[in-house]
């Protein structure tokens, strides 16, 4: 197979963008990612969205998008794993130019939350629950991570305020990103004092509902210099994993295994190991979720990374920063269009573009995306070249 | 790349089966493939669905699957494109396979379209047209299919008995079908008799709706001796293309114009042309879609497809038999599972297991799976070896 480079990175502004439709949202991401590359060329597309079909009455986005972007008869799909539905858009360009099937291959993420019909989006975003033995019974996304919390602060004494100063981090750094929901700072007395969710989860643990889209052009690494002048960024790994959509059928409901599976296999893919990267984004749908996941991709031992956040472990200076662009936490969490997002935001670190959250000598960098409570996860390794 | 050849394929049958879940006919499916090939290996899932948000509330379907099947932590992701979501499905996992990401990857096609909430079928079916310019202002696909029929007849001379005639002979074929929904003869006088749904169409020009999954299993053509004691069967030609979603956007109504790029695109690749074609299996959602399809796919003249199905050119002995299966409108459209059902019936054809339908000599088969009014087309050319 080919190795893979990506040579564009487009992104809407993330928020409640009531005056802008899903197709608008998709189209002003893929042209951004296009002005970006300089590359008018396009032979194919992949389009991640969770839910249009609920959220919007509207499936079949592959064809709409090419369509509005004026590129039919072109390939055009859409690939959906939940929230993870941004990062495994990617993966199909990233096959489909390594099998050299397209040389310019386009990634879209998209999704809009608001405006959309009523109840929809907490119905819509339970659709990536077991349907039948968990959002059925009425549990939703903040009860189950709010058990997973539990469990974690029961295990490994993870405390209140650790899942705080997730929150606090996140938001410190998405301050500094012109494309984030809420460039807001936050202290650890208000994320402990706000709306109770779920407890032990507040509103300012939780992500938001959001309207955004995000985008990346991939070509092959070994032409990447003739389609584009921006420096290419390899893909030096990519690997997605599942486990069960229901948490009570899970051995351990803390360890999110799907994602040491993923990230395991992608270090092996860029040979690499966690030590190696420098700077990552993971998926903080919930404070807990960051906790989680650094321990799950071996950053931080089993039951340490609450006690990371509170260290500074994972602040733009510290051993390994994690979300240096706010997180979903701060950024928002347009379900579909997060994977590509956080894509978006590494590149910038990779190319030195990240202003006041630039990471020193950032040379690789992780992303890591999830739908659910963690029954598929994606993980992309980057690689300046 | 590495070819790619399917080495095992397996059914439910389609109807409407009140008494299994969208979970359990995809599951059924996969195992039944699995027998089939005789391999019970399986490194990555692709699971094409057009609307389970909108039928069964539950997206995330390739983590479901991958966990009921008992598969976790394998590579597992949904791909949509309306009604062409099946063989999209396949799309995937063939480029996983040709890109040497995986060496043996499952698709799986599924729809659960009875047992939903009120309404759901018609609404949710709508999602694969226009939202905003079409089925917002009232246009379902019936009514839409009838303005192409229309603007045939008044265009080409095509007769309310020719469209008859394709209900006919697919009625005719689905008679020996054992996984079909409708094993039952009609005549011209019926489908022309029966109830008016959208002025020419009546409710016998029409697929149905259904519940229905549909898989088969890729390997790479050089090792598929090693996987599998079943023959081969070579992808010859894998290749898709759009058009716009809204019907009124497109220059000629009839022509699906993507319908005759993703065809040349594939007989490309497979370095043959339709002349070399022994039995062909096409998206008839509605009688006027077999015709206008046969057409743009280039087996017929313009405006010929017609004649074509009266005079029997179409026929299990004909020219080139269409729908030797009994195609959408006798065996049944769970929507997302059509395009794999489809590859299901041409391997047994090309393996001699079609029984009373079996097409003399079938070494090259083609299917032809369709999105919306033709917005997505993936057509598949599949080779004896």
């Amino acid at each position: 197979m080919r190795e893979v480079a990506i040579i564009g990175i487009g992104m809407t502004k993330f928020g409640e963008l009531w005056d802008r439709s899903l197709r608008d949202l998709a189209v002003e991401a893929a042209l951004n990612a296009i002005d970006d590359a300089g590359c008018d060329r396009l032979d194919s597309l992949w389009v991640g969205c969770m839910s249009s079909g609920l959220f919007n009455g509207q499936e079949h986005l592959g064809a709409l998008v090419a369509d509005y972007l004026g590129r039919t008869p072109i390939p055009a799909c859409r690939v959906e794993s939940a929230c993870a539905s941004g990062a495994m858009a990617l993966r199909g360009a990233w096959l489909e130019v390594a099998a050299g099937q397209a040389d310019v291959a386009m990634a879209i993420g998209v999704e809009k939350m608001t405006d959309v019909s009523g109840g929809a989006a907490t119905y819509g975003l339970a659709a990536a629950s077991d349907r039948d033995w968990e959002a059925f019974h009425g549990v939703t996304f903040p009860g189950l991570y709010a058990m997973i919390a539990v469990d974690h602060m029961h295990r490994y004494g993870t405390t209140r305020e650790q899942l705080a100063d997730v929150a606090v981090k996140n938001h410190s750094n998405g301050v500094h990103n012109e494309y984030a929901q809420f460039r807001s700072k936050v202290t650890r007395e208000q994320v402990m004092s706000s709306t109770m969710v779920a407890d032990p989860l507040r509103i300012l643990d939780c992500s938001p509902i959001t309207d955004g889209a995000a985008a990346a052009i991939v070509v092959p690494l070994g032409d990447a210099k003739s389609f584009s002048k921006q420096p290419p960024i390899k893909i030096a790994g990519l690997a997605t994993a599942s486990d069960s959509l229901a948490l009570h059928q899970r051995k351990d409901m803390c360890a999110f295994a799907a994602a040491t599976e993923a990230g395991e296999r992608a270090c092996k893919m860029a040979k690499l190991n966690p030590r190696d990267i420098d700077v990552v984004e993971v998926h903080d749908c919930f404070t807990i979720a960051e906790i989680c996941v650094t321990e799950a991709l071996g950053f931080f031992e089993r039951g340490q990374g609450g006690k990371a956040a509170s260290d500074g472990a994972t602040a733009v200076d510290g051993k390994i920063p994690v979300n240096t662009s706010g997180g979903l936490k701060s950024k928002g969490h347009p379900v579909g269009a997060t994977g590509l997002s956080q894509v978006f935001m590494l590149a910038r670190q990779l190319r030195g573009q990240a202003g006041p959250v630039q990471v020193k000598n950032a040379r690789r960098a992780l992303a890591q995306n999830m739908g659910g409570t963690g029954a598929s996860h994606v993980v992309t390794i980057l690689e300046a070249v």
